[in-house]
C-alpha cells in the first residue's frame, strides 16, 4: 500500500514580506518523513479569507492530509477558522469545551478573557480540537485538514499531540554518497542507476562549499536493504 | 496604480523530505519587497513534470511574474526545462547561444560538453536567457515565467541579474512595534488602528522569548509618513 500524502498551508503576510523565516515547514516535513507520510506539497499564503479558503479546500481533495500553520491567534488579522469553514461549508460557533479551556487559562493567570480571546473558541461544527499545552487556545481537525497555530514552539506542541493518531506508513530511509566530482560528469551513470533501481528515488544535490564543488547523491525508498544495494551500485559505477 | 503581483515555485523532492531546508525563498521575498512586487503566493512541489506543469500554468495566469527554483540541471531528475514547455505548449530545442555559452565554459576547464551538460541548452521556442556568472548553464524567461537554479549561489546571481529588467513598484515599508503584552489585551486596539488605516496592512505577530511573552506589530504601506502616523497613533492607544 503506498503512503498516506499530505500537503501544507502556511498563512500569514509576514512570511511573504520577507519580514520572518518560515520553521515549521521544516519541522513538519521531517516528522512527516520519519512516519512515512508523504508531504508533497506546501503553499504559502497572505492572509487572505478567499485565498485560504480556496487552497484548503482544493488540497484536502487532492492529498490525505492537509496541515496548516497560523492565523488562530486573537486579532483582526487572525480568519484561518472562519476561512476554513467557509471553505467547507460548515457553521462556526463558539463551543463550550474550548471557552472552558480558555477561561481556566486566563483565570489561573488573572487575565480577563475578553472578546478578542472568546474568538479563539470559535470552532467549525463537527471538528476535534488539538490540544495546546504551550498557550491554552485549541487547534482542531475536521475532516482531512488539520489546523494548528504559526508561532514554532506552539505548532510543535500541537503536532506532537497530533500526530501519534494518524496512521502512518512505511518511513522513507535514505542514504547519501558524496561525489566531489561535477553534477554533469556523472549524470550518465545516475540515470542508468534510477533506471535499474526505480522502485527508488534518486536525487542528485550540487554543492559549493570552500571554492570546491560536488554532489550529494541521494537514494530513497521504504525497503532500506534495497537502499542499500543501490549506493553499493552507484559507488561500483563511479569507480575509475 | 497598484504593485505588480509575483508567485514563486520552488521545485525539489529533497526539501519536501525535509532533508534539505530552501534558502531561496526568503531572499526572494526581501529583494522582491525591496522593489515594490508583491510576493502573494509560494508553492513547494516534488520533481514531477506533470505537477510542476500545473502550477506554472496556473500561477502565470494568477500573478504578473513567477519565479521557480531548481530542477535546470544535467541530470535526470532535472526536468523543469520540460515542464514549463510542456505547460505553455512550446516547443523546446537545443538552443545555439545556450550551447556556446556551455561549450565555451566547459572548455576553458578541460572538461567535456557530453550529453548531459547539452541538455542545460534546451530552451523553451520564445524564451530570453538569464545569465549565470558562476556556473554557466543558463536560466531563462518565457512571457511571465522566470526559470532559475536551486542551488542558492546561482539563484542569487540569476536573480540580481533578472530583476534590474523588471517594473517594480512601490516599495513596501514597515515599521513594527515591539509590545510587551499579550496578544488577546491588545486585540481590540489593533482592530480599530486596522480600521481607520484602512490603507496599510497591520500585523500582529506573537513572540515568546526567554520566559517573557509580546506581540510584533507590523505595520506595512506604500507611503512611509502614514505608516509612522499609524505608528504614533497606535502608541498612543496602548499608552496606560
Amino acid at each position: 500500500m503506498p503512503n498516506p500524502t499530505a500537503a501544507m498551508l502556511v498563512i500569514g503576510d509576514e512570511i511573504l514580506s520577507g519580514r520572518t523565516r518560515d520553521k515549521n515547514f521544516h519541522h513538519l516535513a521531517q516528522e512527516l518523513t520519519l512516519r512515512g507520510i508523504d508531504l508533497r506539497e506546501v503553499r504559502f499564503i497572505s492572509d487572505e479569507s478567499t485565498a485560504i479558503a480556496d487552497a484548503v479546500w482544493k488540497l484536502s481533495g487532492r492529498y490525505a492530509h492537509v496541515f496548516t500553520s497560523g492565523g488562530i491567534g486573537p486579532t483582526h488579522d487572525d480568519i484561518t477558522a472562519e476561512a476554513v469553514a467557509a471553505a467547507l461549508d460548515l457553521p462556526i460557533t463558539e463551543r463550550a469545551d474550548a471557552l472552558e479551556i480558555l477561561e481556566r487559562h486566563y483565570t489561573a493567570r488573572g487575565q480577563s478573557l475578553n472578546d478578542a480571546r472568546r474568538r479563539m473558541a470559535r470552532i467549525p461544527e463537527g471538528a476535534t480540537l488539538i490540544d495546546n499545552p504551550i498557550s491554552a487556545a485549541p487547534g482542531f481537525s475536521i475532516r482531512n485538514i488539520h489546523v494548528m497555530a504559526g508561532v514554532p514552539s506552539i505548532f510543535e506542541a500541537m503536532l506532537a499531540g497530533l500526530l501519534p493518531g494518524l496512521t502512518g506508513g512505511r518511513p522513507l530511509l535514505s542514504q547519501t554518497l558524496r561525489v566531489d566530482r561535477g553534477e554533469g560528469d556523472i549524470a550518465g551513470v545516475l540515470t542508468d542507476l534510477a533506471a535499474e533501481f526505480s522502485d527508488l528515488s534518486v536525487g542528485s544535490y550540487p554543492f559549493e562549499k570552500d571554492g570546491g564543488h560536488g554532489v550529494n547523491v541521494v537514494v530513497r525508498g521504504p525497503d532500506g536493504a534495497r537502499v542499500d544495494e543501490a549506493i553499493v551500485r552507484l559507488s561500483t559505477l563511479l569507480a575509475p
